[in-house]
């Protein structure tokens, strides 16, 4: 049923969590690849903020290609198309970016996202997860759908002093600081970095920054 | 005449179901595809939201092309044009998403449409069939155009009781939660996958998910 | 003079009718076609409604180019500009359809059209001929503007009883169905199917659904 | 002095004639063409009636390109911009179209536009001249400036008696019918058809309607 | 400082007059070529009409490349950017046309721009200079900045008798109706004309009109 | 912690300055590039200000390029984007100019920014640097945050009068005027000019004007 906890892993489909004045909501963030040219469609009613989130999700992911086993080239040789069901409701807001971030990597790795997982957080050009709003309501929803897993922004770790016993006692809660972090949690499998050097090109800079915060260690799991 | 059912089967022709305040109607949803670069067209005075309702349906129906006897570049080599007459009405909403998908495949197969099926639900990137509103006045709209048989959202299906015995004594009605449910039963002939390798490309992950609930079985009869 | 019926038959010029609340007056719909890449160009202030049926007729004539001895790559080949005079004045609505399909193929096959014709209809993705408003408005502009052979969509043959006698005296009525039977009665000459197979493509379907209705015999002709 | 007659005859620049409720103006239409892909730059605060009427005038022009001497292909390999000063007056209507016309084979054949000559004229995509407002003003307003001689629609030919007489007999006043007959008398020396066959095309009709009226004889010359 | 005359000759860089209900101020009219495409980018919240000042000045040189030393291929292999500080100031008007031509003249063949003097003046796409308002304004703005030239259009001149002596004692004042005598004065350097033959094109008329006034000698030069 | 200054020097990571009624804020400008085709990309709910200012920052730097070590073919070959977080907060105005063009810089050579480093400043296409609006509230934002050293426009060097002392105590201050002094300061190592000749053209001026300013001598360095 739509709005619960998928039944299987998926490839290319991640849970993230919506925040409106009646509560939180599951919603299903749909990535899909197919033989193209380097297209980017999205649809479900987004808002701009949201179109916006999924680029940065999406440039992150290209800047970041040889380290989770991308070839870069696949960008132009694949289109992309991101949907948030169901089609009619409008959504909008950065706080899908953890989440588009990872359906983007597994559509374009094939590796399946694990089914438990829900996640929340806005998502920066070098990785970095933002704060978002709403973390009682998501949490509470993840729980409802039967969720057991909820990742969420560490600058939000502060914020569960306010969450009720029973909602931290049902779910597992990980605050993350970067994209990589999420990565390794939400997906089946491990992304295995390749080699990768531009056909016919010398010289000129590797395709972005080294990614801040990677290197910090694993994030801490907290269990209430 | 407009309004009513087909008189025989079409290559790319599938018969929808609106709901306005006044009651239910049939929608033609034409589908036709011509040698030409990729290009989407779409007309009938569509809304935005159904216009993302057809774009999902088309990168749906891309991911999933080999399984339905399509060759992935074939989209690449037609242009299609989608169109909803009649041409003044405006039209809107993601519920026709599921007949959307069965006359792209249609046209892109040369595999016509069973003439007296009329069919409504969401379609998700991945195929899954999404509860729509207006039930009781699109079977009635189908009746009366003279359908006998309507697909209809599994989400949907508690909303039969509502439904006055002599409709459901009319139609066959049939719960539906995946597209390749909707296509087994829509279109005239089955669909054959094919083989297909991307010619110059070695490795990288196949064109799209495995799509969800595509293995669960037959779908249920329910004939009132 | 403006607003009259034509001197000599031409290549891509058809008489529509176009009604407002002021009565009835003729369209010059013309087309022309010139060496190019297949950009199309819509000229006259014709609103949305009216462009998208001038892109459904340009569709529905690429979808049987082969049975109207059009090569399909033609329309790769040659810009196609449609524009309705006068240039000032708003036009809008569906209802010019068959006439700019009738302009598109003549201008694609050098064939002129019949100068003492005018026409009236929506035109669908396959060619049926939907019905239209302002029947007897139009019917009385054609006979003010020397016209003698008005096409009408099938499905308004039952407003004729409202039409005057002396307008059903003066004109040649012919109620159709189907694109087919338009251009068959509007081109100076029949239209002869070429043989034509995609050069580098094998496989794949045809490049459209068999048009309905299309072999349902001569279209009745109704003199008053 | 910007608003009278030109000093010289030049190429791609015609005097057309606008009409506002303070009284009628001279415009003068610039044409230019350079080494380009086929790009149409229209400036000047043209609005979009005005925009629509150089893109008529210019299908006009390609449809006819042999006839008029200029190679088809010409037109894909020059950008051709289209200004009328002044920059920050909005100017609309469809009324320049024949100057618009002479000023685009003007500059795509070199051959200069005669100075002394204004005029005024809806085109249409086969090249017939419709009437237009303003004929008094317009007239002049050319007597203001210094021309000589007008032409106009043919179908203003009867506005003539409403013109006082001291206009009359100060300008030459020439209604035509057709674009050819304006190109005849506007430029400074007769265009001269080519011959020309689409190098990699055979068969196919020819890129373009026979011009209506183009053979009905020289238009008649009014002297007053 | 910002808003006073350069320091030294710069390549791409005009200082044009502005003129607003407060007074006059100095604008100052940057362009810069680098590699590309030819694509055209304005900036420096530019209205429309002054955009399509700027698209009018490019066309006018693009038509008279080779009389000012630039390989008309150039246009097509180089991006041009035209900015107009400060950024977030709002501009619009026709008059900076001639600084525009002549800040694109500079880039295009990197001759710079003399720092002294100032200009104001709306170009046509043939090169003529047609007259502006604010000429108070304008010449008091470029006396406070330390201009001590200013091109001023020859129709403007009649003005020049409500100018203060003041004024017109510490300027020296150039009326010009021509682009060409524009560039003359305002480069360090005379444009010295090339040969230039289209490679794979023979025949056609050469790329733009003559201009009008180029040869009618030496602009006067006022001094009070 | 967002909102303070970078644990580490990054690569495409700049921190800009804002100022909003409610006071000054830190803002970090991503840039990341990609193998591309020279798209750019900005987001971050930026206003077409703030937009213009990207693109002047990226045509400098384009102009620049050999002094600056990049090859100009670079910007066809790599896609940029340029991001400001947080996604959902509006921003715009032309004062992070000279951020933006150390961003792109530093992503486009690979040389990392100095974390202590905060800027603020308008920039033009010749790489001037404008004064801006705000510097009290700007100079008390970076010291909250943590930064050590601020570029401050030239031209509001005389507004360091009216800031606190402690303020001034806190922080280098160090006034600009052209861009090159800004990537001196701001890179953690030298920018070294490369050699370079369009490969397949000769002739045509080089890629930009010479920079203003840019051999003025060391900024003074402001320290109280
Ligand atoms: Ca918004
Ligand atoms: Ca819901
Ligand atoms: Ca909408
Ligand atoms: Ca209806
Ligand atoms: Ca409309
Ligand atoms: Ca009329
Ligand atoms: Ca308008
Ligand atoms: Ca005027
Ligand atoms: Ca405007
Ligand atoms: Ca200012
Ligand atoms: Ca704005
Ligand atoms: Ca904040």
């Amino acid at each position: 049923r739509y709005g619960e906890a998928e039944r299987e892993d998926l490839v290319g489909v991640t849970t993230g969590l919506a925040w409106t004045e009646v509560g939180g909501e599951l919603l299903s963030i749909e990535a899909v690849i197919m033989p193209g040219k380097g297209q980017v469609t999205l649809t479900g009613q987004l808002g701009d903020v949201m179109k916006e989130s999924v680029q940065a999700a999406r440039s992150f992911v290209r800047s970041r290609a040889v380290t989770y086993g991308i070839k870069p080239t696949l960008f132009e040789k694949r289109d992309i198309h991101v949907h948030v069901p169901e089609g009619a409701t409008p959504k909008d807001g950065p706080s899908a970016g953890v989440a588009m971030c990872t359906s983007i990597v597994s559509s374009m790795t094939g590796i399946a996202v694990r089914r438990d997982i829900a996640m929340t957080g806005e998502i920066t050009l070098r990785g970095r997860v933002l704060p978002i709003g709403g973390l009682k309501e998501k949490l509470l929803a993840a729980l409802r759908g039967g969720l057991t897993t909820v990742l969420i922004p560490k600058d939000n770790e502060k914020d569960l002093a306010e969450i009720p016993d029973n909602v931290k006692r049902g779910l597992t809660i990980v605050p993350v600081s970067h994209a990589d972090e999420v990565l390794e949690r939400a997906l089946v499998s491990r992304l295995i970095p390749i080699d990768w050097t531009e056909p016919d090109e010398e010289g000129g800079p590797g395709p972005g920054p080294a990614p801040e915060g990677s290197k910090e260690g694993d994030a801490d799991v907290l269990t209430h």
